[in-house]
């Protein structure tokens, strides 16, 4: 918490920036970056049914993991049936969600490919209703349910449980506590694959219903934030913070909140 | 929470998968989707001086944000200089990390430009320490330092504060909580637009180390995950958990994280 005037805030009120270490001066104005190719794409309905091994495979595919997984399953598969633009994305790129962006936990990998599909067709005002959809059926559905027969690569049974968050972290670390399976292995991991077909499956549903002019959400927003929002938000008595995210996993008080680092377990 | 045998489990656990409500058979298996640009992209040096003003420009341009901002000074710069492939990239698609996903507050939009951007060039064994190393200087580092001169948006000093997360709920929100600026006014936007510039900066400099060959983490494990990781990680007492962030925020019993549905304020 850096409060008083720093050193760097005393430089930059002198109208310069600290870069490396050294004083620049402050930039000139630049135009605004052009946008070669700055125009949404056109979106083609697909078959969430036929798209769905494409996202489990893709999860496995090189080990690139979920992201990757549904962003393929939409767009890859798009791509496979009518190719330019859809063929041309550089596809190894979506492997950056994996495990929640390098193994940090932040947004589930197979949620941001999703939204990132959703990116290349529709603008932010289209988009971000069908985004809270596909993130609140997410946060309230208890996962997974796809089966992928005989491409499973375990033998055993998936227990499902309700992620309750869109963040990777809370997702696996409270499946992993709920059923007591390592977050380490093949079995969590086939979780996470079988998670990415629903997904992908999901999205899709979504994208088709939007396509048809038919999209409508289904999913209200959550009691928690419905209820904290009624203080906190733009032009309320407290518009200090941001988000969507369900309140509840870390405002709520849980014996996981509370202090860790002392007098624990 | 689902623990016992539903339904769909039931239904899934009889070789079926539940798709709209409908039981369908088992999908066949399909062979792995072929990746037609799968391999990395060659990485070009670049000078973080002169990308800046395109991340802090790319931030406002449309409203594209933050996670718009870092990779189009990036991937973008890079375009501008040398052409294809670096220029055929569909740019719009990167205004998906927008105030973390749609809104959510999930992941810091400018570190998934800037992830992304690395997920261009490095598969995940090289750029996954490219990444701690980013996220890590994110979470301890006062921010924003980036002073735009003539091309601010908003004539007020910038505050700054140390996040503690990577996550945009947090950020945002901890920003707005510590300097009592709104976060829906046009000076915490700006304040993202000069933190969308620094991230930028941060990350071409890992690049261009990386790119050199001499990268090597300045950011050591957070005291908090080295702790809690002693019983909680692959092979340890307790392997049910997965993620990178630092565990303070949401595991120390900090008044945020008290149950906020009784007796608040």
């Amino acid at each position: 918490m850096t409060k008083g005037i720093s050193r760097r805030q005393m430089l930059t009120a002198l109208g310069g920036a600290v870069v490396g270490g050294a004083l620049v001066s402050a930039m000139p104005a630049v135009a605004a970056p052009t946008l070669p190719m700055g125009q949404v794409w056109t979106p083609h309905k697909l078959d969430p049914v036929a798209c769905a091994p494409y996202a489990h495979e893709g999860y496995w595919h090189n080990g690139y993991g979920c992201c990757y997984g549904v962003f393929y399953s939409i767009v890859g598969t798009m791509g496979e049936k009518y190719g330019a633009p859809y063929n041309q994305f550089p596809f190894h790129m979506m492997e950056v969600g994996k495990s929640g962006i390098s193994e940090w936990g932040t947004i589930c990998g197979a949620l941001l490919g999703a939204a990132s599909a959703f990116a290349m067709f529709w603008g932010r005002k289209e988009r971000d209703p069908m985004v809270d959809e596909l993130f609140r059926w997410y946060e309230k559905t208890a996962l997974p349910i796809y089966n992928p027969g005989a491409d499973s690569r375990v033998p055993d049974a998936i227990p499902t449980n309700v992620a309750g968050s869109v963040l990777c972290h809370v997702s696996v670390s409270k499946w992993s506590y709920e059923t007591g399976i390592d977050a380490n292995s093949k079995v969590r991991s086939e979780r996470c694959g079988r998670l990415t077909a629903d997904v992908a499956m999901k999205a899709i549903e979504i994208m088709n219903a939007k396509i048809d002019g038919t999209f409508k959400g289904a999913f209200a927003k959550q009691d928690s934030v419905a209820y904290c929002g009624d203080c906190h938000g733009k032009g309320k008595e407290s518009p200090l913070l941001k988000g969507k995210q369900d309140c509840t996993p870390c405002h709520s008080g849980t014996d996981h909140t509370q202090n860790k680092f002392k007098n624990h377990p």
